[in-house]
């Protein structure tokens, strides 16, 4: 894992959230590898690492740079001081698995991939939440499945569940990096466009810094993102969130906030699009007439 | 430069070309390493070379297993066996390179960024092409600054003005990897999404087969993209062309054609998606709703 | 009233209702008659009846003619062999109009102007309907403030609040002719479009037929629009339910079902739009790519 | 016809345009009374003048109320004191015409179904325009068929051609009032949503203010529309030229000036929409998410 905070001290993910501070996740590798020609949608294998280590490695720095304090591997399973277990869609698995890490006594980090319905029995994210908790995580969360918005929504639910049930622990969040409002309780994968029409759901930079900074507010301390999260998505997170962590992740040093690098500009218009104003208000065109704004999941 | 055709012998571009042999050229580095983390948009200087060697080699890898038969040095100039300017916006201005490199005594490709309005004096397209091969180009076409179809129609015009002006060369595409049917005559630069705010307009793997074929079919052989252009849409470009240049290039063995690797998921919706009608007939949604079709460009 | 049923006996509307028979309302007549330029948008007062008598008098022959069996006096009060009382966002003030008019002694119907989430003190359409029926309506529903899609919903909860409470009432719903999915509590007041600039909404006939069918199919006997419903809406629900109340309404002479009238066209592609098919299936464009498909409610 | 110019005398159009008065056209009566359930869409023949006169009536009234000073018979036929011939897609056709109608001795407007690709053999809308003025035509221009801007495309062309001719005629445009950038040559009809499912398509007041006013800086002084045209469109023509024209017709005794009638509102955002920057700079929303922007014609 790569520090946390920008200081060298070698912390386990949870000292870092118990002292208040910000875990920024990595991103995309799968669908992010497979548009680097390394990865084979479908069976979504993680072979990549064993035929193309260097891209591997490649996206890991990119990533690192980009402000991730969390590197997980490669591999989808655990490794290292803690232990992380995720992509539940049935509480009641999610919590066998919290129960089998116990026994490692590592503290231990679970998400589910679940949206503000719940889980596939209808368990609301609230009540996964305190069976999480109970079990034994010490963090809870989702990752996957769902677009930014709609992520934040079930983490809300989450939270007051917590609340409700006078219990404490850390907040994960780790959604899409698309827009799917459209998505009904099974998750990007049954909207028609997965896997391979995505293009024009992917966040922009500035959706990921609004994201980053409702998380923030929501009292999430450990932001990531999933598929679709580029390292430049990453980089948003830790931007936004700088004021708090005090610390610019080594890849701005490629980035102008909020468009400044485009303020030289000789055309009049572009210098008017170095700053946040701008960006922020920018409704982006599809350049796509004949498509509609949304669809309909197939399930 | 790699070999095309897949075959050992090192060829020049214009000896591929000569012999009818497709050139498949290589795609997005400015944009694309932005989005990485070595470029910084606004200056878009090449210096990512000297700081990042090896992401500008990691996306190198990922082009040439993605198909392309050239690789661009990444400092926009020319080297080795051929000659090749562009990013011209004035066709005088694209004569005198020519003009100056034919001293090279070297093969000659020259593009202009330009749409099917011509150049900034108002040269047509086909006027444009003559004036170039007239000045020694051997290769004639476009590159940068306006989406695939608005680019097709430029080499049309391209075409057509070669043809009355009884000339021959041999002719290159390499449009933006964006939908931008709402250019104006400056090109991509003057909507309100540029730089950083274009991923709505990201064209996918379909359309750029689509693409490929199109251009193609017009006579052009050398085949490439310009910003936005990832690895995988270099690959759907070769891919496509297969048939014609008789082999599939190294990044397909994650590949299945037409979305052939979705075919054994156990959703059956998904596997419906594993063939050719379900992704050419697909209109893709946006994901957002409060945001419109089309920009109104500032110039 | 005109008679229900087709047949000459002058009927109540609740002995149409109790007999099992349908009850198709009329249209709107305030928008309409303002684009007719009768009436002042903002006050909305019905004063184009002293005013403009033959233009309400026309309006109410051609909701006559497109099916209506039911003819709401332009004055927004009740009169005749039944009283209506309508309007009303709140369920208190709702139930004390019943109350009221419970003394003349006629059957009532009472309709509220809320969407699913209920009415302005978050009591909910189950808990209205619940409230009205005991102060004495025997028609209860929704009129206004929101489209077909989302009046429908709140039917649904008003349905099952009244099962759950082990009452009966007959159904009446008035919805919106336009289409507003991204209305908020206060309905379509709050959209930035109202009230000049709804025409991107304005559902189709073949929409509407769509509304009739899933109102019917959920039970509701009463069938009408309001704001936003010209007489060829009124006529699609007449004509979808055709099967059901045994007839069609006088303007179906001038409507060739499911496009049948260009089944003689000469083009062949308009014949091919004579079908139910093609209408059902077609997504209409909105011939403007620089707007989105959804606005954000003021409050 | 009705008196010009809202002064008693009667003078024929041309005798108003001659004087340089404004000339405001009548609207669509087919496709406003077929939803008004008088007239049977596909064959179109307007025989609602003898089964519905009374609904025939009124619309003229509106009309008028709504400032035409022409009332053009539903017959589609010349009458009174000018002749006017209209509809052609062949300006071959219209010449004849023209010179048919010559013999009456009577002064003679020709329009043409044409958009700016010109007629179906080719003949652009400048050559059109000459071949009409030189075969007698006092005024010429455009009708049905295209949307407002595409119309307005062609009279620029028509304007253009007469003035390259030496030329001289006076100005008409009567375009849809449905929008339609995404016809092809045969205009509305290809287009798959014709005629049922145009409603996304309809122009709002605004949008004819704008049309009204770039018709008259463009020179055009008669000035009306076809199909989708209802009463409150054309008095939005009147209201825009009233500076002009020197009055305000009828029907704006029910219309405030860019939303003026809403100022009292209570709710305060309702106030804030009654100001002409609020109405010029929506962009409306079509309330369709699964629909797109445009459509490809048919033909």
């Amino acid at each position: 894992m790569a520090p946390a905070g920008g200081r060298g001290a070698k912390k386990g993910i949870l000292e870092h959230l118990d002292s208040g501070e910000l875990v920024v996740g990595d991103g995309s590798f799968l669908i992010t590898l497979e548009k680097r020609g390394c990865v084979k949608a479908g069976l979504w294998t993680p072979e990549a690492i064993a035929g193309h280590p260097d891209a591997v490695r490649q996206l890991h720095v990119e990533f690192l740079r980009a402000g991730s304090n969390v590197m997980q591997t490669f591999t989808f399973s655990a490794s290292g001081d803690n232990m992380e277990s995720q992509y539940f869609e049935y509480a009641e698995e999610a919590v066998w698995a919290v129960e089998v890490l116990k026994e490692s006594r590592k503290p231990m980090a679970a998400t589910m991939c679940i949206g503000p319905e719940g889980d596939m029995h209808g368990i609301t994210p609230g009540e996964c939440a305190v069976k999480l908790v109970k079990a034994g995580a010490s963090v809870v969360g989702v990752n996957c499945r769902f677009g930014p918005w709609t992520s934040l929504k079930t983490m809300r639910l989450m939270k007051e569940g917590l609340r409700a049930g006078g219990l404490k622990a850390h907040l994960v969040v780790q959604s899409l990096g698309f827009h799917m409002p459209d998505c009904s309780k099974g998750g990007f994968v049954d909207l028609p466009e997965y896997p391979f029409a995505l293009e024009p759901r992917v966040a922009t930079r500035w959706d990921t810094q609004n994201y980053a900074r409702e998380a923030y507010d929501l009292g999430v301390r450990y932001i990531g993102r999933c598929c679709g999260f580029e390292p430049y998505h990453i980089r948003a997170i830790a931007e936004e969130l700088a004021p708090e962590s005090g610390f610019l992740p080594p890849a701005s040093d490629k980035h102008g906030s909020w468009g400044s690098g485009l303020d030289t500009h000789s055309k009049p218009w572009m210098g008017a699009r170095a700053r946040r104003e701008y960006w922020e208000n920018l409704l982006p065109a599809s350049g796509r007439p004949f498509c509609p704004s949304l669809s309909k999941p197939d399930a």
